[in-house]
């Protein structure tokens, strides 16, 4: 049986190895932060408020103060498909979020290998409910979702900048994007639908193939054959993102389709991929679930 | 209580003022078509035998013969907010399918007033699955669809040309789209979601404005005001069109988002809708339901 | 355009013909029950408020104080399948619930006929998500209701004494049952299953029979041939109930199953049927829409 | 990568030291029961072939002649919290259904202990769609099962002789019950509600305890405190099942309510567990999930 006990952040960061915080964004995981780096302990923030590196992005899209300078600059970015090196020596990780994890592994290949027109990016996202959280709100009531899907937050979604800012880092210039998100009647999962300007021309197959070599040691990325298209299906109750590669001659675009679990890959599962970096272990210990069907 | 008669084209035709073939399309409603044209009687063709004027288009993207030259002509692509005055004097409609109306009035102020780079459009649809038809097949089972959301066709959905054709008709010049449809665990709606860059720069205000103007005879399309975005549920059980615009100030490109019943405004409505204005009734008799909530 | 008035309800009712109040019970419908008494207007109340004749069962169930003795006493149970006679010449009506309508239409003709062990039956109900209301509320949100099934209320729900009262009279002796509602996936539609031991031995085509003769007169009740079972999703926005009888030789029980829209025959539409009624307009005016597939 | 070898019963069982048939009824996994008995091997059979002890019984429910007598006597019916000692030594494992499972531990302590009318057990259960099974029939579709809730093999089901042989021999004395199953719009999990009359009155607490007594040793039946009640989402994609006493003093019946995953509890966990019975392994090897949520 458990209890909730009530404890200072000292003594709690004291008895652990490893914190994660699961607190809304705006400090609340702030005196957790701190105390971890006093007594040279690892913490995974699961809140946005590490996440943007540029101080004034973050305090424009969510306007609140962001955290200390200190602090900020010695957090890693924790998306091990990208920062696996970073991660292993880090001790405050900014956990990624759902939609941003999609979107910037969707992109990630082609913004790194200058193949597209790095201004036509549009990422059309649709996510399972879950990714609305569990407060008692009418919208998310049973009624109010089921049988029917809905856009939101068009061109205002926060997950914009940190799409943009690890993209921009790939690209090595910055790059905007649009981002629509939608609220889909299931409990979980998130389809991502990228589409791009071709600049570097390439048959489906080629780009498959440097999809496939740009995270062949990502262990939880699968990148399906040819013909083969992602469904959140699945990739649910799983730790991995599927990612397909769709060429459009006639409009000369690249179509990049990517699915994951929202709760999983998009949050917890992947805070678990860090701690396991962050200690030594297997990166995939305690992620080998391959989904339930249905 | 109801009998199914064994009866010729000639009989049925002879017996009615108006046929409504809800048929495979590649012939199966020739015979009833080509009978209303000799009987000089009206005739509302839900397949896409007749829907694109160009045989060559027609062939290659359904790989079977398109009707006779002549019928074809005589054909009205039955989109009244765009033909009315062509449907009233009509004998033959092929009336448009689901996704193409969603995408056509979504698109069409924009394209007729010359205010978006025409090779822009990237257009990604999301249906209710029935959608898919109602035979027996292992993908459309309950266990398969519910609790997932994947794309299919995609670059390769039959109704990609019939959107090109009628924006390029409004046009006036050829347009190419990217047309992505999904496949959504509900039974009804469709939602579709049209981003293109930006030529003519209006307000939100102003191109909000521009629709509503463009519709104000359309008396099923509802142009939402200024931060209100459609969703199926709004649409579903009715013969209306919900659309919103939105202006990405970052990207530099319009978002206009719609949506409508796919068995309604997509279908059965739209077909009575079409005989209305046939007939001289008043094109919203038989329609005039406000949906249902929940 | 609507406008809300703030208006008394002396005024509310000079308005007006009749008056339909959908309030929470415990008095909320009480100024406008009296004030359409004291004006001579009729008023349909969809509260609990008058539905139980006896005071000290409504106060014990509801723990609130029953409605004035007088007004008490003019209220007539609505539920036209069985009182059409007093409904037309009343003036106030207690609009009965949805798990009522479908629980005492299911039991009517057994108990009326002495055909079974009065304090045999058991009433296992389910329900769409709509008749748990729209208020934001944990449990009724989309991930909590979404892919699972509960019980909830067991022992315990208000609408027994109410389904007590009604087949209490119909056999003129005290009848006690067992009512389980469940939630169900789903938006809308009641379900009632309810078995009784068997007293009078007919076969499954008499007892049909029976129920077809007994519900003759009652133009929204649809006794289903012997072999057809009632589906929610065939009564959903409709204002029809559909019973089904079945027999089981092994144990002596009928088992009898009937299906509903909770908003439209367990609400609005079983209001709307008796203010036609009260008013002498065709009891069906209104309400002829067959429902929708799917 | 896996291949499907073409191989004969003898040389798959010579590798094997276990195998698990999922065939359908009526003599398919016979060759490979026989060949498990030849070879002294151990063969764990989902299907119903060997689940009922009387040749007659199966034959009239299932319309296909029973398995050899000789194998028919050696099959251990799978159910560990009744059978653990006998599957522990069993070659032959018929395991059992999921509605059985969850009807069978939802009687047996009332039955085994006396405290019913023998006579009077109500099983009124509720499945999600997965119990269906995967074949291309339209009942199946999506758009059949979603939104709506309908009862199916009323008084007819195969699992009611299943349920009634264990009832019996806990009773020592012949049960007949009264199944009947749902099919509920949701992919997973079985909620059994049952009910029956009171002859040894006891409390809800005293119950309770008296169930908890029962499954002491059952490390996958979770008997829960007064006042909670089962609900399939806490137990699917677990081996769990969830069992909750209530008492209706009003007629005098007890209501006992269960929920299970029909694919885990009821089909491949159990399996599992008694595989892990079979060899000696710790019960819960395998299957110790404590399911997601949502």
């Amino acid at each position: 049986d458990m209890v909730c006990e009530d404890i200072t952040p000292a003594d709690m960061v004291k008895r652990c190895d490893v914190i994660f915080t699961a607190t809304p964004h705006g400090g609340a995981s702030l005196p957790y932060v701190r105390e971890c780096v006093r007594q040279s302990k690892k913490i995974i923030d699961l809140s946005a408020d590490f996440r943007l590196h540029d101080r004034a992005v973050y305090e424009k899209w969510y306007e609140v103060s962001a955290p200390d300078d200190d602090l900020l600059k010695q957090a890693v970015y924790g998306l091990p498909e990208l920062y696996a090196d970073h991660i292993k020596k880090a001790s405050i990780i900014a956990n990624p979020g759902c939609y941003t994890t999609a979107s910037i592994l969707t992109n990630a290949p082609l913004v790194a290998n200058n193949l597209i027109d790095k201004n036509s990016i549009i990422i059309d996202a649709k996510s399972g409910t879950s990714g609305a959280g569990r407060s008692a709100k009418v919208p998310n009531l049973f009624c109010e979702v089921n049988e029917g899907i809905r856009p939101y937050g068009v061109t205002t979604h926060r997950h914009t900048p940190e799409i943009e800012q690890e993209l921009s880092l790939l690209a090595k210039t910055d790059i905007t994007v649009i981002f629509t998100p939608h609220l889909v009647p299931m409990n979980r999962g998130i389809l991502a639908v990228s589409y791009s300007d071709i600049e570097k021309d390439m048959s489906e197959d080629e780009i498959t193939s440097l999809y496939k070599d740009f995270y062949k040691n990502a262990p939880f990325v699968r990148v399906l054959d040819k013909g083969v298209l992602p469904s959140t299906r699945y990739t649910v109750y799983t730790n991995y993102v599927d990612i397909a590669v769709k060429k459009d001659i006639r409009t000369k675009r690249y179509i990049v389709i990517s699915s994951l679990d929202n709760l999983i890959k998009g949050a917890a599962g992947q805070a678990v991929q860090n701690m396991n970096l962050m200690f030594g272990f297997d990166e995939t210990e305690g992620l080998k679930n391959f989904g339930f069907y249905p």
